[in-house]
């Protein structure tokens, strides 16, 4: 067992080998990067899809548009840098929101994440497969199971580590920008040696004629969708602590790399695209393609280059769920560490990673494209609204930290353009897709809060209930505890329990039930031989016999019974059963035994007896022929 | 809880009241028979089937092989009638074979008839769930999920008792045969009154012509199909035991009954059919008619009566299911009695029937359906296969009953004519289907077969092992045992686990883990204080206090290692674990309690360590608004 995990996940590694798991800004941009610049493929497309009714006008318009959304990230961009700055411990929308606003905004902010990052899994695998599928039509009956996949890859490699992760995903990251590049380069020479008019390799679709004026609403509409594209950007300053020392530096430079890379692509993609005269075509209808492949057709053609571009993108589409799985564990610890979420989200397992984290995002995904049988287009609409909360708590704290402190205007002054910017587009988005899908993300971070309040507040109570001060131990004499020993029969496994019950007090009570149902001797006659007698000869109390007959055939309830008239009659002492276990380690072993031990135990526990302590004693048995334990020992 | 389980399956019953849950053949016919009587309605369609190639000429035919069938239905009814009187305790195939043949036929004819009992519950479930879709297309999308419900309301009224299962399905059974003798009757005599040659009210479709000329091998195929008509006789001679004292009379008139009826049923269709000239229609195929409908038809007309008529032969097909679920536990808990099933088996349930096997066989068979997605047509030709080798192995082992008591020749005469019959059958199916599907049974009956012998040897490898003869108790000087308490914190939860400890022993460790993942105080500082002090101070050896330090952030394994070099150290002395558990009864603590307690205490036993004792000592905190336990009492 452990020899394949180390096979499949790699060696264990110690605490203090974390500094070495720590990485530059070269894998930091494809560990926490690869959502924002997936984004470049999404975006654009989005807001031109919006575009559409405009027709050729269309391409007149983008350009504005796409430089309003470019500015608004360069805002974002001086934000979050100066963020991570202040926050060099890992300052994401929860922290910032926290230190500086106080609990309900920052559970806001965390709630909102925590949906954006499930949603995001699920959006870019089945965005990935979908490309995939289309690509090679055969595989279509087989989508969801190459989403789950494609969930499991990204499951085991995240598991690997940090270091590995950001390994893993470098080729595809750099494919992309650099297959992206030369088309949007080359493109751009064209236009400029054609005077703005290149004649292009595989011409578009013609734009279709026009069926709607221009309307300031349908710019506002396309500038909520083409938002789409700064999903992601959050990512790295709550990521801070996988840089190398120092980790805000490092965080920095990714960051700024990404967005430089993000801007360039963006308006790369928005000016040759109007050269070429491309626009969206309907989405879910025949002779649909994307953006981006017309493009590459136009500038390139449709050689192997136009293949291994189409490829990058589809990787990196797939890929940009892997932010999530960079960010969400983390944010999941921290909520852990305040009490907001169980205590296992904190553990860091073999490769330093934040496994249950790792391991809730993939289920939680993984039950979203079981639902949506892998296609998950519907849950698109749902998706920018939590990103733009968070930036906007995040932003919000940042304006309320540098007012703490005074003095600092410029900081202040572009956090709070940056708190503004993205709070009035977080309501643009909103109010522009409420109705097809924004509702749901709002119901679904409101119960996100509610539950993390609610784990909190249960986890008080019963820090409150379990609490001992320093008071030292109480040693004052409790009396003896009173001891039952449920037997079937005169067996090994009975006797080893009696034995050990025998150890524990002088006080035993030996009880038989007896349903009818099996023939099973009654102890009564050979009590006095097998037990009493010798005990006596040992100068001790011997144990007293109780045969039960039940009426029901009900094995437990004439225990259950007998136990707790026994706790009633003895408020002042505490009362142990001793349950005779057969540990039976043969592999079929669940299907053959009653299971007469665990059940017991559950049924004296569920009921929540006080004062009442359930012991198995285990009585080993051969497997197959291994033996081991008590039974080897004779 | 209680209250809901009185509702739907009613108040438990007392073992005394056994004999209140009895019936007689009235009832009996409803709970045993059903299988037999839905015959009727397959039987003769499944036998003219095999002849639609010879067009009109099957029906000249038909009535020849239905004699030869009924013959070997009289037959094997007279020899059941001989096996009821010789073994009133219940003379199913297993308890004959095994009395007169021994061990390994008797499993032969246990395995073949648990793969019978399991076929027939899916085949007849979606046989009824197939003719109620049929008849209102709207439900086809919910073919899977009919089939289920309606198996679970053949486990809910079987669970409820024999007597409730006999009151229910007696409407469906006698409208059955009330309805078939009103349809038989009446055609007979409208034949007879039209010499022969009636005016069918509702013409049936024309007979096909010839395509194929009559051979041997055609007639012997059709018997082979015919055959399904006896499968369910042999349930009667395996339910003895749920009949009003004397068991043997109820029994054999139940039985007279259930063959009187499908003897009369099957004379008259193929009879009617005949002069109706009403023959099978290609199943699965457009403008399909079972022959029931076409001869209601053709006699009645399309009335309400014909309604009727249709309604009741599907719920009997449908209920068919039932005989299995009276016979497969009855099966079961023989087994389970001579050890080669597990002995839950045995047990009755609150109503005195045996759940466990009630539940298997309902869970077998919904595996069928669900893999077979409710349609189960592929399994029909599995399934007279197992039938009749039960049918020949009881037979053949009454004829060494008759041959060691000597004397009694013509019981052993009729006894060997059955066993021949059914034998000869046996292999004639085989040979006609066994490419179709019978080679799936004969794998399945020979899995079951090494199911139930290696049951029976693991078992008695385990009785070996624990078996404690008549030894008295060993009383001799065992050394106290050793005790280890594992404590994350000094909390109330870990404080009664010490006390309790402390009881159990002088010699106990406190072992301390600190993974570096979640601050916990190191308890070193304190300990003094905390217990060394207090436990001195009242003349006691104070616990020792061990901090572990896990340097790869596991809780489990540094704590393993560290009793495994206790329980080498002291080969002669007991270690006992003692497990802090906090025990929360709010519904969703399983999702965010750690579960260290139950995990602990399955690292520990997994691995079988010889003299190891693992205790978990219960703390209970507040649920909600109700307080129990410890919590509670202070």
């Amino acid at each position: 067992m452990s020899g394949l995990a180390d096979l499949i996940l790699g060696r264990p590694l110690a605490t203090e080998e974390e500094q070495g798991e720590r990485v530059g800004p070269l894998r930091g941009v494809s560990i926490l990067g690869l959502d924002a610049l997936a984004s470049a493929a999404y975006g654009p497309e989005a807001l031109l899809t919006i575009l559409v009714p405009l027709g050729a006008q269309a391409l007149v318009h983008v350009t504005g548009v796409m430089l309003v959304i470019v500015g608004l990230l360069v805002v974002v961009y001086l934000s979050y840098r100066q963020t991570i700055d202040a926050y060099p411990g890992g300052g994401g929308s929860y922290t910032v929101a926290k230190e500086n606003l106080g609990k309900w905004p920052s559970l806001v902010a965390a709630a909102a994440l925590s949906v954006d990052y499930v949603l995001n899994v699920a959006v870019a695998v089945s965005a990935g497969v979908g490309a995939l599928v289309s690509a090679i039509p055969g595989l279509l009956p087989y989508t969801l199971w190459l989403c789950l996949a494609l969930l499991l890859l990204l499951v085991l490699v995240n598991l690997r580590g940090v270091r590995a992760t950001g390994a893993a995903w470098m080729v595809p990251t750099y494919a992309f920008v650099a297959t992206l590049s030369i088309v949007l380069v080359f493109g751009g020479v064209k236009a400029l040696a054609a005077g703005g008019h290149p004649e292009p390799v595989v011409p578009p679709p013609a734009l279709p004629p026009a069926t709607e004026g221009l309307t300031l609403w349908l710019l506002v509409r396309a500038f909520a969708n083409g938002c789409t594209a700064m999903t992601g950007v959050e990512a790295v300053s709550n990521g801070v602590p996988i840089f190398r020392k120092p980790p805000e530096r490092g965080a920095r430079r990714t960051l700024g790399a990404i967005i430089a890379i993000l801007v360039a692509l963006l308006v790369g993609i928005s000016l040759v695209a109007r050269a070429y005269h491309v626009g969206a075509t309907p989405p879910a209808q025949a002779g649909y393609e994307s953006v981006l492949s017309q493009l590459t057709g136009a500038v390139i053609g449709r050689g192997w280059f136009y293949g291994v571009t189409i490829a990058s993108i589809v990787s990196v589409l797939a890929l940009s769920a892997n932010t999530s799985f960079a960010d969400f564990p983390r944010l999941c610890r921290l909520l852990a560490q305040d009490r907001y979420l169980p205590e296992p989200f904190e553990h860091r397992g073999r490769r330093l990673v934040f496994t249950h984290g790792i391991v809730v995002l993939a289920l939680l995904s993984g039950v979203l494209l079981v639902v949506f049988q892998g296609v998950t287009d519907a849950l698109i609409p749902l998706f920018a609204f939590g990103a733009f909360l968070a930036f906007t708590m995040s932003q919000s704290g940042m304006v309320e930290h540098w007012r703490r402190r005074r003095g600092n205007r410029l900081k202040l002054a572009m956090n709070g353009l940056g708190a503004v910017g993205t709070g009035v587009t977080c309501l643009v988005i909103v109010a522009s897709k409420f109705v097809e899908g924004a509702w749901i993300s709002i119901l679904l971070a409101g119960l996100a809060v509610a539950m993390y309040a609610g784990m909190r507040r249960h986890d008080d109570r019963l820090k409150r209930a379990i609490h001992a001060a320093d008071e030292p131990l109480s040693v004052a004499g409790t009396r003896e505890p009173l001891v039952v020993v449920p037997m079937r029969g005169w067996d090994r496994v009975s006797i080893e329990a009696l034995r050990f019950a025998m150890h524990l007090a002088d006080d035993v009570v030996v009880a038989q039930v007896l349903t009818g149902d099996r023939e099973v001797d009654d102890l009564t006659g050979r009590w006095k031989r097998l037990v009493a007698a010798p005990v006596r000869h040992a100068k001790k109390e011997p144990p007293r016999l109780v045969v039960l007959r039940s009426e029901y055939r009900r094995l437990f309830a004439p225990l259950v019974e007998m136990v707790d008239k026994l706790i009633e009659e003895n408020p002042d002492r505490q009362v142990v059963v001793v349950v005779p276990e057969l540990v039976d380690r043969a592999w079929f072993s669940f299907l053959v035994h009653p299971h007469t031990a665990a059940l017991l135990r559950e049924a004296f526990l569920l009921e929540g007896r006080p004062h009442l302590v359930v012991v198995s004693v285990p009585y080993y048995v051969c497997a197959g022929r291994v033996c081991i334990g008590r039974a080897s020992s004779k």
